[in-house]
């Protein structure tokens, strides 16, 4: 649990250039730690320094990289011979003698003190290719990045901030190198540098990588935003013209580089992600939404990316503005570089931090935590922690639980007006009987009485029944000192009580999250005993609904869990680092359905019940139930876990609902429930326009319910005749688009969004009989079942 | 440690029509018995006999079943409605009762006592519908099934057949209740029946599943094939005519059927197949090798399989007899229905089960296992078992380990050619130096001395190194008995030894599995010290490979191993239930290799090694490789590890190899080395036709090596443009091709296997500027990384 920290952080970026170019004044030890009290003079929370310098860079370079001079000519395969032959022994001599004792010189580094080093996050040598081609020089870069990691780790130095993956072939590479470094600096925080997109990664590039080319040699003065680049042969592979391959792609292929880095890691907490907003950001927010569920630590904003407004100052691009307040959700830290550049005309080098600043204070997230009243504000400090759901049936509540509940403006009052609509709505008769089912510390019989009154009814007669011994001391107390003999009560469990009348409204609250999660079904079939043939209960009716989500926290927080089978029971989450990973229907398959989905449904009183001579049901076998849910998956993502929440009637129109798009129009900021979260074992890999299958079933035995869910991805391939056999009928026509399915509502999609559509279904020939064209799902994984865990809910009596 | 059972076992099934006709002789004292007697008297080994009669069957669909004559006319949802409201309650009372006891009466079993069950295989009610599409029925099915496994158990039963999966749409259904026997029956054996494919699963079928259509009420007389029936609405998802999807298609789909059970099942090992043969299979025999890494228990072999050959004798259809032959790897237990029926006219019932017996005699594995010299008999207990690799560096070996491997007659042969051939062509001097390092018990030090004196060369003079204590002790022993002043003993480790004199063929025997995974080149980097600037090192050089391989045994096998880091480290396995995954390239990408492809070479000596003072290399960081592989995977499959081979030259043309493909011409009969396996923590599923890029990196620090891996999933795409762009260049004509890579090699497809291509390649309408059309790989998943396991091995002195 951690709390509302008011501010992201921000820093500012000391470069190489700004170290060698300022003068010392003497108020200050050494150059370093003058730029560091003049940052901290200006309002920046820290400094982000690089740790080496270029003499670093040019011996690193005379040892291990080819003479520059006779690369170019030469093919990959010559280089390699040049280095094991050609090469000058003499480098390769004191190559081994530094990959023997790896040991910096004075002028390497560009601090040596621990009050230099106090607050900086240092920047690792960015020309280290981590993901080089050769074998040789991705084997160096890893002895030097050990040795730098070294010594920031000396210097005491918690974080360091990696050069970017540069080489898409050889990323494993790269991630097998930073989880070697991940254990053995066991303190050190380590955070990806990784462009939020980069087009030359799937373009046929034919730049060299920098391992050959000289002029990469040198280190950027500024902080450029190091560039994917593709080298070697292997690039042959992958031919898109620009315009063919839109923004989005580019964005899917950065997120899918720090997906392998991280998967490799296997999640490490101790590794975060340095965001770069370098490049300019579509205006298409859903294929940024997946930062929203990893660990975006550091965001890189330099200057350049700031435009300037109608008044000179400087701004960020609406898309930008956008991520950057959504990103709030991190509380990152932001890294503001050339500010003091002059590349904007007014505001100076502090327009660009309160520009920031006023990002945040504008964003929703932030927002939304501090107005009192909303769940979000309620919900500090629970964001994305994974409580156990309450058991209520199992275990008598505290009181304090009782309070946090009754808090809720909104449920209550919800309550209050669906009863008294039953009781105004209800046919005329002597007396109404009302009995409020598991009435707690109270607070529906108070809204009964309330409800009550407003309908002007007269002979109303008010049962409350409550099993927890604790509580009932709370409801006598009531009961003297408020309600007097307005209310009856009962002590006892509703599914064996005798109650000493039927009634005509059933009035209870023991739904979950999920609705039935917290054994609402199971309760009210031994309460329905005492409920007249056609009375009411409230409520009515409830569903439980699903939709696929990725959150690398949560899979992190529940897998931490050391209970035995820790990730085989759903846990209550307040949602907050976490990305939906589903799409609005219908998918490749043309049968998918909404974002969020309805499981299931269940009905009080049941039709046509069959019951024992005590008026109970013989089996719980008619509170199974199972759905198979298809969810269509738009963009890449890892599938971590299910969001499960519900809805509920409670009477006629009035109803209660936590469902992320529906919860504002049905019972906006009410607050009893958070949604709950179905941990899956594995974390699943959905590639962007798959299908989510997911299927769940609520499961009962003599003693418990429980939940099993499973999921299996597909992807969606067209199978077309053999060219021979095309039919003429098509020849000279233009090409209709493939009736996938029988499905009508696959929209027609824009250029945009079907170039980067897996299914071709535009493009391709087909005969006018639809037989002859077909489409298949193929399987592409799937996730482990979950059996019942420790916390299954207990029914038995 | 299994050792091999010299016969597959053959049963035979009783029917209930048998059961019902058979009159009683009073032999025995039922039914039952007096067919157990008599199958036992025909020579079966075992009986194969259905646990319920019709009667059960008749209850059962009266309690929980709709009326049959109302469902036709109806939807599936007014069924379900049909079911809740209008159903006679009568009928559901007796459920709520079976449910609340499930219990059979006397006549609704064919069994009863202890001695009736004896070695019975019991057949569940095959009308079960674990994966009806309604919740109902499954559940209700599930209850049944828990009793009848109960039942079984009861009668000490240990193997039940489930009755096989028919509904795509459910199998995570029919999983999930396997799982819940697996645990609630923990003793039983279960085996899922599972035709090896059935071409209605793809067909846009309309028959209705069995709770709805009263025809399949009738429990078949004779043992049909269940077929996977598709039912619901979701069918029309899928739209495949008979012609379009192959054979392979349905295969695939088959396996996939298993593949998702046992996952779910998460390869519980009580848990296996029994293969149903009754479809005529395809000559293409690669789809079918799947089946080898499956736990196929059972193999169902209707009598109306076989064909009448000329005489007019039962005899199966080749490729029904290869895939037989090679399921012999599994030791099955072959069902044989239907022999007594007469349907072939000669050789009367035992026609049957010898022919099958003559196919095992012919089996290439059991031949392979039964003919002395064979590398398969060699093995024999050994398939398939998981031994750590040997590290002779660290560990002392045993004698009798040295005599395990001196039986090899293979290898020692080809080292004597190989120093023969070295001697021949040495230039003239006045004396040869000849060194053995790692002698061992002296194999190589009396194979020198037999190529010596082929040679004709006189002066030559050899050392023989050893730092095993022990092993030095016989070699002692040998010289003087054998060798007596011919050899000179050094005792010593290589890498630090001094010699008296510089030599000019080194000969040792430092290979690993994978070549160099015991250490061959740290060591011989010692040895360098004291070889003459031109001399030779027998083997000169030497290879690693690699292939993707499936086997849900080894994978049980691997992470039974409770060691820390069990599944970090390879092992030395014996192959045998095991299928590799890839086939020839070029794949999907163009750029896929062979089916075992070459990872990295160590050349001895090394070309300008830097040296220190005591002539060895500072640092061990030139013993670094790493790989990346590109492999092709026509089938689908699941991966569970890599397989790992070497290959080595001697001298000249003088080789050894383990590489499956290659080892036959090069060093046939070899004994010594069984492949490596090297395992992935998590199986990764690979779709049919799909590319795998395997990274593998062998690592060094000052005092170990060892290998870490990793593999990614990849499925490829054409992007084409959008329908409207369509240059009219190609109306009218002949659709050409899509030119996915640059790569020339890849063939025309046939149309066979053009239609269950992923790409449409040869149907889709392009420009004629190859830029316009562009291939993409799709990631679909990875596996995680490996580290270094408790058993790298040690290179420090």
């Amino acid at each position: 649990m951690q709390s509302w920290s008011p501010s992201a952080s921000i820093s500012t970026l000391i470069t190489l250039s700004t170290l060698s170019k300022k003068k010392p004044s003497g108020s200050h030890e050494t150059i370093p730690l003058e730029l560091i009290a003049e940052a901290r003079s200006k309002g920046y929370n820290s400094v982000c320094l690089p740790l080496t310098t270029e003499d670093w860079h040019k011996r690193w370079t005379e040892m291990c990289l080819v003479p520059s001079d006779s690369v170019q000519k030469r093919t990959r395969e010559s280089r390699r011979e040049s280095k094991l032959v050609n090469r000058d022994l003499t480098s390769e001599r004191k190559a081994e003698a530094w990959r023997e004792n790896p040991c910096f010189e004075r002028d390497e580094v560009t601090i040596t003190k621990l009050d230099e080093a106090e607050n900086v996050t240092a920047i690792i040598s960015e020309w280290l290719e981590l993901d080089a081609e050769e074998d040789g020089i991705r084997y160096d870069a890893e002895i030097a990045l050990q040795q730098e990691l070294a010594y920031a780790s000396y210097l005491n130095i918690h974080t360091a901030i990696l050069p970017a993956p540069r080489n898409r072939d050889h990323i494993s590479s790269y991630a097998r190198t930073v989880k070697a470094c991940l254990s053995s600096a066991p303190y050190m925080n380590l955070a990806i540098r990784l462009p939020v997109y980069d087009t030359s990664i799937l373009e046929p590039t034919i730049a060299l990588s920098p391992s050959g080319s000289p002029s990469s040699f040198k280190t950027p003065s500024a902080p450029s935003t190091p560039r994917l680049v593709v080298s070697g042969s292997d690039t042959t592979l992958i031919k898109l013209s620009p315009s063919a391959a839109p923004l989005e792609a580019h964005i899917d292929a950065a997120w899918e580089t720090w997906d392998l880095i991280r998967s490799i890691c296997d999640y490490n907490i101790r590794l975060t992600l340095a965001l770069d907003l370098t490049p300019p950001l579509p205006n298409s927010p859903g294929v940024l939404s997946k930062w929203a569920a990893e660990a975006v630590r550091y965001i890189f904003l330099p200057s350049s990316t700031f435009i300037a407004n109608a008044k000179g100052y400087p701004v960020l691009p609406k898309p930008t503005q956008t991520f950057i307040r959504d990103s709030m959700v991190h509380r990152p830290n932001i890294i503001i570089s050339g500010a003091s550049s002059g590349l904007h005309k007014r505001g100076g080098e502090d327009a660009y931090s309160q520009y920031v600043k006023h990002l945040e204070r504008t964003s929703p997230v932030v927002q939304a935590a501090e107005k009192v009243g909303t769940v979000e504000n309620f919900a500090q400090g629970y964001q994305d922690y994974l409580q156990a759901p309450l058991q209520p049936l199992m275990d008598n509540l505290q009181s304090i639980t009782y309070q946090t509940f009754e808090q809720d403006p909104v449920k209550y009052q919800s309550y209050e007006l669906a009863i008294h609509k039953a009781l105004v709505e209800w046919p005329k008769q002597e007396t109404i009987v009302i009995c409020v089912a598991g009435a707690g510390r109270g607070p529906l019989v108070a809204r009964s009485l309330s409800a009550i009154k407003q309908s002007k009814k007269e002979n109303v007669c008010l049962y409350a029944i409550e099993k927890n011994p604790n509580a009932f001391v709370t409801l006598q107390n009531r009961q003297r000192t408020e309600w007097e003999d307005r209310v009856r009560l009962l002590f006892g469990d509703m599914r064996v009580i005798e109650m000493p009348e039927k009634v005509d409204i059933l009035v209870s609250e023991l739904l979950g999250s999920f609705g039935d999660n917290e054994l609402s079904p199971e309760c009210l079939d031994g309460a329905m005993r005492f409920l007249k043939p056609q009375g009411i209960s409230i409520p009515s009716s409830y569903t439980a609904h699903l939709a696929p989500l990725s959150s690398s926290k949560l899979y992190n927080e529940a897998r931490a869990i050391k209970e035995e089978k820790g990730l085989e029971t759903p846990y209550v989450v307040m949602f907050q680092a976490v990305n939906l990973l589903s799409g609005e229907g219908p998918g490749i398959s043309g049968l998918c359905g909404p974002q969020v989905q309805e499981c299931w449904e269940f009905e009080h009183p049941r039709k046509n019940p069959v019951l024992n001579g005590r008026g109970l049901p013989p089996t719980n076998s008619h509170n199974t139930r199972s759905a198979k849910l298809r969810f269509h998956i738009p963009h890449a993502g890892v599938l971590h876990g299910l969001a499960g929440y519900f809805e509920a009637i409670l009477y006629g129109n009035i109803g209660l609902s936590i469902h992320p798009q529906r919860k504002d129009q049905i019972s906006k900021d009410m607050l009893s429930w958070f949604p709950l979260f179905f941990p899956f074992k594995e974390p699943l890999y959905l590639p962007s326009n798959s299908e989510l299958q997911v299927t769940i079933w609520r499961l009962t035995n003599e003693r418990q319910v429980w939940y099993e869910w499973h999921a299996e991805a597909f992807l969606g391939f067209v199978s077309t005749p053999f060219a021979g056999t095309t039919s003429p009928t098509t020849s000279g026509q233009p090409l209709p688009p493939v009736n996938l399915m029988t499905s009508p509502t696959i929209g027609v999609p824009s250029p945009l969004i079907d170039a980067v559509d897996l299914l071709p279904r535009s493009s391709i020939s087909v005969h006018d009989t639809p037989e002859r064209t077909t489409a298949r799902l193929v399987k592409i994984g799937h996730t482990s079942l979950h059996n019942p865990g420790g916390r299954s809910s207990w029914i038995g009596l």
